[in-house]
């Protein structure tokens, strides 16, 4: 028989050994290795990035995983409003007869569309309590959810440009759109997403194009210096381009698994929307003429790439310059008083620096749990602090991209901690391209990209002939789509890999997202 | 016969001549005497706030109102964050059977409701090129596009709320809504509208109550800080309540036509959705407890308000702490080299203390049309500078909310216009009092409560004996409502002066938008 102590002592046990087990549980996740895809939803999940809804397929995103969004939002918008843009904010809804104005886009989209057709419920006579679509508030013209808004904003841009005087336009707006996906994953591929998108309106093809390739240099530089998300910059193929676009600029990054990632896309889309909007403008010759037009748009699609391009198998790893809280500050074993003081003075000095802290205050919980549970949300740096640590003036700093650990001197300590972020921030940069590097393959025959693609994955150089139908083929046999025509490095000739036809430069191939 | 340089002359007076009155008709806009209705909807269009669109009762938020937007948006999640809230996003569909969970607050919207029932076009077989609704692709169940977001958030919320330990949640959404209104206006009543809606979750009553007064304090504070538009803090009787609320507390305005605009509700939502969704928690006696909870929101009709509190008959007036543009400055008669050096020391000078300026480059049109064009867009101060101004080391500076002109030395220019723009803001609040104060009417008869409507309009004060009833008898008869029963001053007990029964405070009466 157990005396009282030992019963107590029983339960302690116990229950610490459960509470430890559940909380261990908790924050397991499925390795990288044993399953990619849940290891991706696991993260999504014990990191608290977004959750499932009621409706199907689309996300609740959470508190920090919109904190994520926030930071990339500013970031841009600060980017496009430095290169001349401006912000503005179309309709959600876009007539069917606008909507299919532009042929090929209304086509593209078609197959998609959330469609409003009715404007009213009512009490639904047979189930007391309930309501019913009222049949007599059917709309005249049906309304699609905006996929993308083209159609609605040509069609209002008619309105607004008459003579040259009134170009360019210059027009960003933050929206959300629909596209109804019949295969979905958080962040990457969801019914309902967040993004931006740019309609600009120019005068001549040049600028027009210029406008696009100006973007897609944007995209490239927040990827890299922001995401440390190494991209390609490339141009797609006729057949992967934007529905209504004469050409589509792409960003492609790889993901941990060597599958490829289309992060962002700016279209040129010549005259096609201004033509089917009969969009004209007078010369300064006072000749009219077509408008030219470029789009452009980025999703929380890219926090699917963050995710996906570093985080390892103990959780998400957050680039410090996109990371909602950068540093913290964890008391050891709890926050006693005179520890507090020493987190809020080190807080107050890192603040100064413009990082971003929080200080856990929390009693109940064990370091080692709460070390695991910040690693899990990709905290960039933690500092841990016990009272032996004071007496010798230092404290305990860890870096979640290596998970490395040293002692830094209190003295200095804001300096040291913005040099390591910057340091963070450096290395997740050159870890990505080194795994692309090492996940990039040169084929110069149908067999070495087959093999490259079944082996390590990734992208594969190879030579193509510049036909759709050599480019099915290939995606039918081996599920591999051309990513792009890289724009950057050397643009070497030689034969397709297929057919054997004159190709004028080798284009990705990879399986993609 | 005209000689050449006649014919020439001719051309030039008439085509000055008629540009002129183009101009000044393009300016011209509709007296807030003559058709204060027009007046609204014409510095809308003219001070290129919105436009119309091709979607019924949406409008398009052009870039400069957009950005009046984006500078209460900044300001509002400010004060949000400060006051421990984060932000999320939640999707904008509602399956039917959540939206009719909570019975009041689905009737409340029944009506005005877009529904999406289809989510897919497809060719249409009998018009070649168009598209049509596919009728295989029907949605098993309708989906709502939210009005308002309580059920779908409150139908998350059951997931994660299982102890005290997960309460409160403290989460607003910056998101676009849907209702179906069939008479519309610009900013003040929209099908689309953008908003931000806070839905919060909490342990105890009177916590949810006291989040809901906190954001009403915030958002007077807001309305009167920011946009310097006074407000009375009031609670809504139980007919004007928010649909599903226990109590919605209120900020009113006074438009300059005296009517009242309800500018932003925080609402007490009792255990009303919780109930509905079974949202329940442990508490740390470990007992289940439905939670209790707030939602909150304003909208872009701020921006209504915003003009319908300052503007004149020359244009929209804006208070200096939310214009896109505080200061403009204007070479005159054009940006020759000489005055833009000046200028741009001067712009460099107010930047470095937060102002925000635009330097006028324009060389074809004339200093008094540009004049009336920054006034028709309520930039609040205008910096005029000719070369004889410069020789005597001063400007001339223009305030829009009074039109007055003074010479001011260059020397300390950037302390002059910082003080002078603080004084704007202010002035434009007691402005707005006086107004207020001088179109408010204590009745003590239901004649007297009459008179005042239909004389100076604005609001009354007057007994109520606390009835539904009576309430929608004098809106009935009069189309006045009970805007709130205010909060703040004295609490003198009376008389309804309908009925003669006992009341506890006087309410206020107006006639709203």
């Amino acid at each position: 028989m157990f005396c009282s102590w030992q019963i107590n002592l029983y339960f302690c046990i116990h229950f610490n050994l459960s509470r430890q087990k559940h909380l261990k549980m908790a924050k397991e996740i499925t390795s990288r290795e044993e399953n990619y895809s849940q290891w991706y939803l696991d993260i999504v999940k014990k990191a608290q990035l977004a959750d499932n809804s009621a409706v199907r397929g689309c996300m609740v995103i959470k508190p920090y995983g919109y904190a994520i969004w926030e930071k990339m939002r500013d970031q841009l918008d600060k980017m496009f409003k430095e290169t001349g843009h401006v912000n503005a904010y179309f309709p959600l809804f876009v007539p069917k007869s606008l909507f299919e104005a532009e042929e090929k886009n209304a086509e593209g989209f078609a197959k998609e569309c959330a469609i409003v057709t009715h404007y009213r419920l009512k009490a639904d006579p047979d189930n007391p309590g309930k309501l019913m679509v009222d049949p007599e508030a059917k709309l005249e013209e049906e309304l699609v959810v905006r996929p993308t808004s083209e159609a609605i904003i040509w069609n209002t841009y008619r309105d607004w440009i008459h003579s040259y005087r009134d170009l360019p336009i210059l027009i960003n707006q933050w929206a959300n759109v629909v596209r109804w996906e019949m295969r979905t994953r958080p962040f990457l591929r969801t019914a309902e997403f967040l993004w931006q998108e740019g309609h600009t309106a120019h005068a001549t093809k040049m600028e027009a194009i210029e406008e696009a390739r100006l973007i897609h240099d944007v995209y490239a530089r927040f990827a890299e210096e922001w995401m440390a998300m190494p991209v390609i910059k490339g141009v797609k193929t006729e057949n992967e381009r934007f529905a209504g676009a004469d050409d589509t600029y792409t960003i492609e990054a790889m993901m941990q698994d060597g599958k490829a990632l289309q992060a962002g896309t700016s279209h040129f889309l010549g005259q096609n929307f201004a033509k089917a909007f009969e969009v004209k403008y007078l010369t300064e010759q006072n000749v009219e003429e077509y408008v030219w037009a470029s789009s452009w748009g980025v999703s929380t699609r890219l926090i699917g790439g963050l995710i996906m391009t570093h985080s390892d198998d103990d959780g998400l790893v957050l680039p410090p310059q996109l990371a909602p809280i950068q540093v913290v500050i964890v008391p050891i074993p709890k926050p006693e008083p005179e520890l507090m003081l020493v987190a809020d003075a080190i807080a107050d000095k890192l603040k100064e620096k413009g990082i971003s802290v929080k200080i856990d205050t929390d009693d109940k919980n064990r370091p080692g749990f709460k070390f695991a549970e910040y690693e899990m949300k990709g905290i960039p740096v933690r500092i841990g602090m016990g009272k032996r640590d004071l007496e010798n003036n230092q404290v305990e700093v860890a870096r979640r991209d290596t998970k490395e650990k040293t002692s830094a001197p209190l003295e200095g300590i804001e300096t040291y901690v913005e040099k390591l972020l910057a340091d963070i921030q450096a290395n997740l940069l050159q870890r990505a391209k080194t795994f692309r590097a090492g996940h990039t393959t040169i084929a110069n025959s149908y067999d070495e990209l087959k093999e490259a693609l079944d082996g390590k994955g990734g992208f594969v150089y190879a030579h193509w002939d510049g036909t759709t139908e050599t480019e099915l083929k290939v995606k039918e046999e081996t599920k591999a789509t051309i990513r792009c025509l890289p724009l950057d490095g050397e643009q070497e000739e030689g034969k397709c890999i297929i057919t054997g036809k004159p190709s004028k430069q080798r284009v990705i191939f990879a399986r993609a997202y």
